[in-house]
């Protein structure tokens, strides 16, 4: 079983893995069977790019374009108070139809949000254009936005764009990157994973089966995902859509992705802003013919998980202004959440985050912003770790501290600290960057 | 009464209340008896600017120089679990004389935080040190530090320095300032404020008699004090002496400086770091011959009240890389703790700081992180004012919004958010600043 090396996902034996960001990578064969994508120029963003995606279950099975399938659906939402307007549309829709998506329309430059009445209107009358021109009903479409907030929704624009959106949809490989592109703000690259199960392996039963998972996602600021509990209570703007070509229930389905979640999109944070829109979409096509059985379930979360924390990787990675990749691993916690109070207090702090940007290795700040979290640890026990570089020891700066050392340590694009607090077992794993002045400029300058 | 204009306190009838931030300006008479204050140059800092303060209380209370004498003091130290040797040292003193202070020993350009058994017994032999110079004993000795973590403190430079310490002390308004400007570290300008009270306006039995406030502080990163309760549980790296002549309980003092910092310190954030080594230390040596009875409290606690709200905003106006000073006025929230909690999200938002930095009036990210601070409201019955321009009202961009205007209001060094939730009476005043690339550069390059 060949593995990326970029990924530091648990082993899995019946998932094989792949990471690709570029069209080229990615072949059609590593795509799940039973859907089309597709993206136009609807003319939101400012840029003139592409800024209108769509994706569709199809009917025929076997891979034919034609759209009208349905798809069950799986969905986490932000638990920001304040949600865009597809946020509303999008949950009731799932309500309605007890899970099924025959369509997803997202588009980007806009995010539809603080727009009022209009904006819900603006939102049910791209989904009714998207019902009408792909062939189902009205509460089968997934609306998704992202941009600007308060700014009213063109609605228009995405309704006459629609015919050629239609045009646009295919299974290749160039037709879900054009997906993944479009869904873009001021993300500077193309964010997809992809992994492959041998449903035999995992479940006899079902050998011969193969079921493939791909998704694709966008970052790149306002990034502190909370994503509520699937569904039923289900709101980022980070946007990531999960497709899936295995049979399978809502319920189970659910449950996939909720423990896909925490550990990868639920535990990132490029500036702690967690966003009004937020949204991660699985859909199951069930065309692969292999049912999430008991004995595949295993195995297809591993897999799931895999894309899921390659994915929330690669948006800290093109995070706004990033310089450094900082894995924080905290470790001897009182409780896990007390670990993830330390994570998050540093995750957030300015001072720390600003010197990792000129790979400081200033640890007085970490244990400044550890001690404020809120956890419950004494200093005179605590171990601090940059790279293989011991700092801080039970109460004073390592014996062994060698500034130049671990200067070099975060010189590295990518490090992980350490951090034992001495205080039980408890313990979590979060990814975050730097913050620098070119963080400060792309959002002193917003107007996308 | 004359008043500053700059101050924003309630009205109060029996204070005068002037802001000053130079020595020339100040003058003796408008400093409180029965105190001397010196600062020389240690060779701490590593710019071999003055690094080392004193302020000690007369005997003479006539104000003949002569230490020896004693204050009542009250205390509060940050809420930070992480604590610095200094924090530890002077908090026991308090506990140990019962709240007595006779000699206040500040030094800059070494925090003396995570340096363990060594760090306590520097701090201790500075304290001897200054206990045998000043004439008192050495639980009567309060030590603080402020600059950078986890660097050995250098006792044996502040025990060297305390003859030439000794030697500078005195009362005039040269003195106060010299003590104001050796506790700076990214600090741009001194920091001082004071009050007097006319005793017989609120108190027809003390007719005649003057009570004379005067404060020094220093900021200007790691700036989110959260102070505890005073003294008993009594720990910023911001820094503030209050020294008063009035003659009071430490009871009756630990009071009046509870209500004065909860409305002015512990509600200023510049980088929402709370620091390891934030104090607040207010020392009353009774020699305006006035007393802190029944009738003089609420002027004494108003004219206090307003040089704790000037020091607290003169930090903000001086944090690091300011250009921009945010007052947030949160109204009609449902509980004042719900403001609290909506003030603090937008204060911590880099994505509404960056904003501020370039005046860019984009209101949907104040709304973004009310909706993620954890207070209750509806974005349905919210509004928005900056400066005096509408710019969100009930769920969408207000009809009046004028970008221009709306831009132009943030163009001005100082202006207003104004957020009405329309869910209760709950409100909560909270002064911040923007996140400048000056920021960033100031604190990837710390060497201090």
């Amino acid at each position: 079983m060949s593995k990326d090396t970029e990924l530091t996902a648990t082993e899995s034996t019946a998932a094989e893995t792949k990471l690709t960001t570029t069209a080229t990578e990615l072949t059609a064969a590593a795509l799940p069977s039973g859907f089309a994508w597709g993206a136009v120029r609807a003319g939101i963003k400012a840029s003139g790019k592409t800024d209108l995606a769509a994706a569709v279950v199809l009917k025929n099975k076997a891979g034919a374009p034609t759209a009208g399938g349905v798809a069950v659906a799986a969905a986490m939402y932000t638990s920001n108070r304040v949600v865009a307007a597809p946020v509303t549309v999008g949950r009731q829709h799932l309500l309605t139809t007890g899970g099924r998506v025959a369509a997803v329309l997202v588009n980007a430059g806009n995010a539809n949000c603080a727009t009022g009445a209009p904006g819900i209107a603006g939102c049910k009358s791209t989904c009714v254009a998207a019902a009408e021109s792909f062939g189902c009903i009205f509460d089968e479409v997934f609306p998704s936005s992202t941009g600007i907030i308060g700014v009213p929704f063109p609605a228009e624009k995405v309704v006459a764009a629609m015919p050629e959106l239609k045009a646009s949809l295919g299974s290749s490989a160039e037709n879900a990157e054009s997906f993944a592109r479009a869904i873009m703000t001021t993300d500077t690259r193309v964010k997809m994973a992809y992994a492959t199960v041998a449903a035999g392996e995992a479940d006899p039963a079902q050998n011969g089966l193969q079921v493939k998972i791909w998704g694709a996602a966008k970052g790149a600021g306002m990034i502190h995902p909370r994503l509520g509990e699937p569904v039923g209570p289900p709101h980022a703007t980070m946007l990531v859509y999960l497709f899936t070509d295995v049979a399978a229930s809502a319920e189970d389905l659910n449950a996939a992705l909720r423990a896909a979640v925490q550990p990868s999109f639920n535990s990132i944070s490029i500036d702690g802003d967690t966003s009004t829109n937020d949204t991660v979409l699985l859909l199951a096509s069930g065309a692969s013919g292999a049912t999430l059985s008991k004995a595949l379930a295993p195995a297809f979360e591993t897999a799931l998980g895999e894309v899921c924390r390659s994915l929330a990787r690669q948006i800290v990675d093109d995070g706004e202004g990033v310089g450094h990749v900082v894995t924080l691993d905290i470790q001897g916690a009182a409780t896990d959440d007390d670990a993830r109070l330390v994570a998050k207090a540093i995750a957030h702090s300015p001072l720390c985050k600003t010197a990792w940007s000129s790979a400081d290795p200033n640890w007085g700040r970490l244990l400044a912003a550890a001690g404020y979290s809120g956890a419950n640890f004494e200093m005179e026990k605590t171990r601090i770790r940059i790279g293989d570089q011991e700092v801080f020891e039970y109460g004073v700066r390592a014996a062994s501290f060698d500034e130049a050392k671990a200067h070099a340590a975060m010189m590295e694009r990518e490090y992980t600290i350490r951090i034992d607090l001495g205080a039980g077992a408890g313990e979590c794993k979060f990814l975050t960057c730097d913050l620098t002045a070119e963080y400060v400029s792309i959002n002193a300058d917003y107007s996308t």
